[in-house]
């Protein structure tokens, strides 16, 4: 290993980054809910992925513009609100709200334009936010900013809405770059009612492109197989900005291993935080003719709300996963597949293995491993279990 | 209306069907387990439609193989066990369980061969059924049954799993024949842990092509339409059985509506004793360019866990609607969509509606209409919430 890995810090442990997290009182609860990621530079480059919902969120649309010019000098943040399904009022707040930052970063001496600034928001679908609120926000957040204070952890938590824990990486690079990270959320790249929300910085010097490769990779590896509940957020929004300050150019290879990295650590946090978990799932599909039917056959295990319930139970029902797997949209051979929980065989070549029933699952961990033996390919996809809590929560989520 | 539909009468309301229940011992709870449905004839022309799961139960392939012929003389269906992912001794069981019935029906005086007996199992996956006590059981069976008992209601209740009440109906056509069925599970026609198995009878005179065509048609829109979970078993089987005792032949147009009567009504039973529902759900997509779109976008809506987690706790949150449309496979325009909640306009144009959030779903039924304003084609799905009782039943299942 030439990383180290931390999880007390977070976006500002790269060089030439500052963050803060406020209470704008956006939140009615007064809990922290404006973040802002500032890039000092001096580069600006940037990349970003976001949901693949058709219905997207107005600062997903204005942030996918944002980032055309392939260039961010800041991500302002809020929880307690969306701002999806909100009408050309909804963007035009959206895009108020970068106007906002871009003034305010102006008037304190770093020439900013709206463009330049993404914006992310999370909460409940449907509502405007209250712009009154968050404009003095702004004013506020920016100010602080700019007279010292830097809270990396601070940004982390006032983006956090039914995370109980906030979720930081760096990750130090042995030729002093570093790749920090902050994520909000509970589902997959296009996860569930909690929005995933995750900003990367880094010191490195790369381009737009370089970094849009890296995060493409990473995210498809890891938060695009992280999947809850299959259900799919209209703001998901994932970002990477670059500021050079490190002054060192990593090649392709290192960059793109340093964000798959933090990429993954986040991932297992998301995954440890997620709405109601009790179990961490991990469900490998090995044996597929591609990788694609591999992550086809493990997404649909995966968001199999009786496989979920079971293992919520401790119970070691493998004919649930192979009825699942029979449902993949390609041929299978119910006669080949073999399934273990926790590396104990459970199911082989179709039919139950002797002591499959008295598997123990009660540990917080369960690996579920499904062979089709039709080939070499094979694909991870990590979920959590279906609880009282998960309907507990998300029964009671906008009221 | 020419029909008359009444629930106290199953499968031995036509006339020339017989039928009988008793407990065989299979389910450890001592409780009703071995159902027969038997068609005295004359005539024993018959359709089928089963599950699309690729890993298909022993008595599936069986059954179909069966059907083949176009013919049945009768239905042996057991609960307290699958008879899936048992190799090719479980597929021995189930044609030895044939062979059993067809010597019994033989020896009291119906020439029966093991090809005219189709089989019904319901049940965990994965073990092999008890052969003595099954076979014992198709004894006493056919004894009680040829000795003049005759229980369509008994034969409903052996087929239960965790079904809390048997279903069902008898349609009594004006012209004097009438279509008789029972049905057990809480899924879709390719449901969920509690497999679905249904046979209908009925004593007109029909071919097995026209059974079929009525099966078929009747069954697209009625259980295949009904999503409890979005899981799919392995022994999901839908048998049609005609005697021709009535000696009146349907214009196929009456067949097809009477079964399809039939079968909206036992979907509707099976809708309301669903695994821990306390809502009844109605999803309709209305303006989609296809019905075939109308209809994804109805599954997709009622697949989503945040959907029904939301509408088990009654609260009216249409942006979880909105986020589950909006991951259909074809293009839908955000801001032409609009949702209403029992009638009441919650979502307009892709916007909140006034007075949305107050929309009182307090109510057992829910009826959900999202019009995507794209053209004229609509499809319903029925659907129930995902509750605490449906956690509860799925973790414990196999234990």
């Amino acid at each position: 290993m030439t990383e180290r890995l931390l999880r007390t810090q977070g976006v500002t442990a790269p060089a030439g980054f500052r963050a803060a997290g406020i209470a704008a009182g956006i939140k009615a609860s007064g809990a922290l809910d404006l973040a802002l990621v500032f890039n000092e530079g001096p580069d600006y480059t940037a990349a970003g992925v976001f949901t693949r919902n058709q219905v997207k969120a107005a600062p997903v649309l204005w942030s996918q513009q944002a980032l055309g010019t392939g260039r961010l000098r800041a991500v302002i943040l809020n929880s307690g609100g969306a701002n999806a399904c909100t009408g050309p009022g909804g963007f035009q707040d959206t895009h108020a709200t970068a106007e906002a930052v871009a003034a305010a970063l102006s008037q304190w001496g770093t020439d900013t334009g709206a463009i330049e600034v993404a914006v992310c928001s999370t909460g409940l679908i449907g509502d405007r936010l209250p712009m009154d609120k968050l404009g003095a926000g702004v004013l506020e957040i920016v100010h602080e900013m700019a007279g010292g204070l830097s809270g990396g952890e601070e940004a982390a938590r006032a983006i956090m809405t039914t995370d109980t824990v906030p979720k930081q990486v760096a990750l130090h690079h042995a030729d002093n770059w570093t790749v920090g990270g902050m994520a909000k959320g509970a589902g997959m790249l296009a996860p569930s009612l909690a929005t995933m929300l995750v900003v990367l910085t880094t010191d490195a010097v790369a381009d737009a492109e370089a970094l849009d490769a890296a995060l493409r990779r990473a995210a498809a590896l890891t938060f695009d197989r992280l999947d809850i509940d299959g259900s799919c957020s209209t703001n998901d929004t994932v970002l990477l900005l670059a500021s050079g300050a490190s002054e060192i150019v990593p090649s392709q290879q290192d960059l793109d291993r340093a964000v798959l990295l933090a990429c993954e650590d986040l991932c297992a946090q998301l995954q440890a935080d997620a709405e109601g978990v009790t179990k961490r799932i991990t469900i490998t599909v090995a044996g597929a003719r591609t990788e694609e039917d591999a992550l086809t056959a493990a997404r649909l295990i995966a968001r199999d709300s009786l496989v979920k319930t079971a293992l919520f139970g401790s119970d070691p029902n493998w004919g649930r996963v192979l009825a699942a797997v029979g449902m993949v949209p390609f041929t299978v051979q119910h006669d080949l597949i073999s399934v273990s929980f926790n590396g104990f065989p459970v199911c082989i070549d179709g039919m139950g293995a002797a002591g499959a029933r008295e598997v123990d699952l009660s540990g917080a961990d369960i690996e579920v491993l499904v062979d089709l033996q039709l080939g070499d390919a094979r694909a991870t996809v990590r979920t959590t279990d279906l609880s009282h809590a998960y309907v507990e929560e998300n029964s009671a989520y906008s009221s």
